[in-house]
């Protein structure tokens, strides 16, 4: 077993007023998020968080304050990143961290930043929120893949400020937050200055940074703040965001949480440890719903698919983070199947104002989560469940869906206009595309059904895997848990990020599959990870020892 | 380090009358390969290759089959693939062989597997020879990924012959040979079924295997032989190659190897094992070339692109399993560029006869192969050199191409024809358009440049990384092979997977990329080759042990 520091439970809501690392300040149309990471105030005491490094901690606080501005700050039109740090914007990954934290928890941990960038990058894809990197000094490593994520990139041209990836010539990993993948992929860097830039620890700086593509612009100390606020304002005027508020505030979950368990208004995650199974359940809205955009911003955190999917994306965190050996999750559903469908066709009407976008935007990416999240999901079908449009993407997102075919006791499933293209997979394609790739056509004739399906129907129509009649459902559910548990845990996580991700491939999946799977790799090699290797070594006495066969 | 058996040097040349472990016949259009592995005749003699088993020995004749029948057969248009063995097809890599064999050789073995699987489906895409594959029996494993790299596969229906992936119940592995990419990306198989498929060690069989996608046809065993001969003729038929030969016989290429150099008729290949780095020279043709195809096909495997690319070919494979402590390589080449021009314009003009398609094709292969070899390459174009066209296809695919800039001395590239589009990477478009993925108009401004580069202009046009003058040259290409071979293995070998794979995925780069990548990172996992894992466990006493937590 790995020789590593333990980590404890992590908890993945907070609030501006409890920032550690982070500064939220507004002016009108433009949100500065500043960087400036508290040295002694990192998630385990064994390591400090010098020079803006950051852990997991510190990403919670930035993945809430993204979240934050575009739910509660719809006047917000622009963002700049900086730091509050002098001549440091951000050293990236706290490298003691990694090098004591396990290999799951590494790999986790990259995960979430990832998902934390590419929300960065969604937000302005989707939302109308530009972001601008002001970069005031050293930006290196999982600094500089954080300017990445952004649009733009400004560093000051002081002599001495870069960018640099110094992941592989100091530390023998890769940059795995994205950095390959986006300088060439986003930047599109020649990759002869790529393979320079990613292999010198002191990476690039002034004019050079601009013409290799690695920034957009450099300017001198004295023009550099106010050339940082002109492009800030240039920003934000493209935007088709409100000028001003009500936003929606998101209220704390107050889930109750016991050893096996946590309860959340809509949500329920409940563990059975012997087993390593756990089940979550997401019940239907049972009052009726805002229909107006409007009554929706009033409802606020309580209108349900946001709530409901708050709720999951903290039941997901939480497993992914703090309960490594529960490895295979039945996904249940229940309530008014109709409810669903109502508030779909809500959603689906309204989805143009910035609201509703931001809701459908959240799901999307909440159910993204759920993609990548590398255990074992089967969806279990059963009368009484709602799993219908929006929550029907939830049997969709699993490996497998089991539905109950028993004549006396009605069970259906539904799609609605929501499964259409509103919830598109990091692969950019909808999981009702992914999953008829070999019968396109069935995409349509599925979405323009107009009813319900019954199991069989269900079946016939290539929407479940498996319609056991009465006789045989208890048997044969039971049957597949027990033997999805046994199976080697690492072989299914890539087997499942094989099978999940059929068809195309975008910038968002080349980062998980190929960059994090290479890194993945190499967080368990003993050239890294090894009593001589470099992460260990790094900041010790001494050099780090390498096998220097190549594979 | 590794405690594995020592892997004795691997030789890649073979001749149909040496082959241990298949048959290949001929019948006018179709040619039969017949897989009948002796169990004695391993690469290694710590295990025995039961059941149609395969190592790398065996993939070594697979891969000569396939490339012999491509140029000394023009008179075949189908192949059929079966097996000797009574009710088996192939049980897949050996496991045995596996479990002994260290990290390096498995990522090799792996790798040099998929590029004869990707070489079959090159032949079917490029030269009009379509493959059936024909299963009479057991198809697991690789042997059903060996199948999927067919065009179609027909399966006979006895009520026990089955497809099967049961890499991860029985080993904890993936079934890494492209097996999960080509269930859902190839053959386009659900999602669900595919998750079901590959978690049952048993597989598929009869009309769910072809209700399902994974096999296009079964019959009975009384049809099984006239249904695959009829759909063999059909196949044939849609062929453009010619009905009768002569074909090119592909002689041996008999380099002379000593301890630390092995030297061929065109190319050189020079270690230094102090420094870790070798050096390739590839040599332009010193004598007229053939021009027309009837003289192309009568030089035959004398004809100098054929015969260097087979050269550059045999010392890549040399330096990736023989030589893994050299990581760096510096490429050059020698002599008269305006004949390597006068060539590209050949293969130009002829493309469409179908012995230039072939030699086209197989440059093409062989790039690719130098793209997907994780040793880091470093073009030096001095004086003298030829990296003209074709040749400068080598430059690149270095990761970086040094060119010395001396007024004094004429030093040039140029780029022909051949670099728009007649090798295509395996990303699916070419060096020039993944280099200029940030500039596209390049692309063609290079292209149509007329003229030869300096290199001062060639730095400019952005061909090459860096051009030193004759005082700094020395100093400079010295130091970054220095720097280079001081790094990380693992995290160059990751960096390159990254950077040199710029732009759109295809399936081959997700095989390579995804898929690859995962399996090397299961490949190093406790749960697949520790003490107790699955991968060391398999056939011994008692069940693997697992450490169940998911990363």
């Amino acid at each position: 077993m790995e020789q590593t520091a333990a980590a404890p439970p992590v908890t993945f809501e907070t609030h501006p007023d409890e920032y550690k690392h982070w500064k939220l300040s507004f002016n009108g149309p433009i949100a500065t998020l500043s960087m400036d990471v508290r040295e002694d105030a990192g998630l385990r005491p064994d390591y400090r968080l010098k020079l803006n490094s950051y852990d997991l901690g510190v990403d919670i606080e930035l993945a809430d304050a993204i979240q934050r501005i575009r739910f509660e700050h719809p006047e917000v039109h622009a963002v700049v990143l900086n730091s509050l740090k002098e001549r440091i914007f951000c050293a990236g990954a706290n490298i003691f961290m990694l090098g004591s934290s396990s290999h799951g928890f590494k790999v986790n941990f990259c995960k979430f930043t990832n998902e934390t960038r590419l929300a960065i990058e969604d937000a302005s894809a989707t939302s109308g929120i530009k972001f601008l990197a002001s970069l005031n000094g050293i930006c290196a490593g999982g600094g500089y893949e954080l300017a990445l994520a952004c649009d733009e990139i400004f560093l000051v041209d002081d002599g001495n400020s870069a960018v640099s990836l110094p992941e592989t010539p100091l530390l023998g990993v890769l940059p795995g937050t994205g950095g390959l993948t986006r300088v060439t992929d986003k930047r599109r860097v020649r990759r002869d200055l790529a393979d320079f830039f990613c292999t010198v620890a002191e990476g690039v700086r002034g004019r050079r940074a601009v013409e290799w593509r690695f920034v957009d612009a450099v300017y001198p100390t004295s023009r550099f703040k106010d050339e940082v606020a002109r492009r800030a304002k240039e920003l934000a005027e493209q935007s088709d965001r409100p000028s001003n508020g009500p936003g929606i505030l998101l209220g704390p979950l107050n889930p109750k949480v016991t050893d096996d368990t946590a309860i959340y208004g809509f949500v329920t995650l409940s563990i059975d440890r012997a087993r390593r199974t756990a089940e979550i359940t997401i019940k239907a809205p049972h009052d009726p719903q805002a229909g107006a955009p409007e009554e929706i911003v009033k409802a606020g955190d309580q209108f349900w698919p946001l709530r409901a999917f708050r709720e999951f994306d903290d039941v997901l965190l939480r497993l992914r983070l703090n309960e490594p050996e529960i490895g295979t999750i039945v996904v249940r559903t229940a309530g008014d199947a109709d409810a669903v469908l109502a508030v779909d066709k809500t959603l689906d009407t309204h989805r143009n104002h910035w609201a509703v976008r931001e809701i459908i935007h959240f799901i999307k990416r909440t159910l993204k989560r759920m993609d990548l999240t590398s255990r074992s999901f089967f969806a279990h079908i059963e009368p009484g469940s709602a799993f219908a449009g929006t929550l029907f993407e939830l049997a969709l997102a699993s490996d497998r869906a089991y539905m109950l075919d028993d004549p006396k006791r009605p069970n259906t499933v539904a799609l609605s206009a929501m499964n259409g293209g509103s919830y598109p997979m990091s692969n950019g394609i909808t999981r009702l595309q992914t999953r008829f790739l070999g019968e396109p056509a069935k995409v349509d004739q599925v979405l323009s059904a107009g009813e319900p399906f019954a199991a069989r129907d269900a079946l016939d129509a290539g929407l479940v895997f498996s319609a056991p009649d009465d006789l045989d459902w208890d048997d044969e559910v039971r049957l597949v848990i027990e033997e999805r548990v046994a199976l080697s845990p690492d072989a299914l996580t890539g087997m499942e990020a094989n099978l999940r991700f059929a068809g195309p491939e975008t910038m968002e999946t080349k980062i998980f599959g190929r960059l994090t799977a290479w890194q993945n790799w190499i967080f368990q090699r003993p050239n890294a990870v090894g009593e001589h290797g470099a992460l260990k070594v790094y900041g010790r006495e001494g050099r780090p020892e390498f096998d220097w066969r190549r594979c």
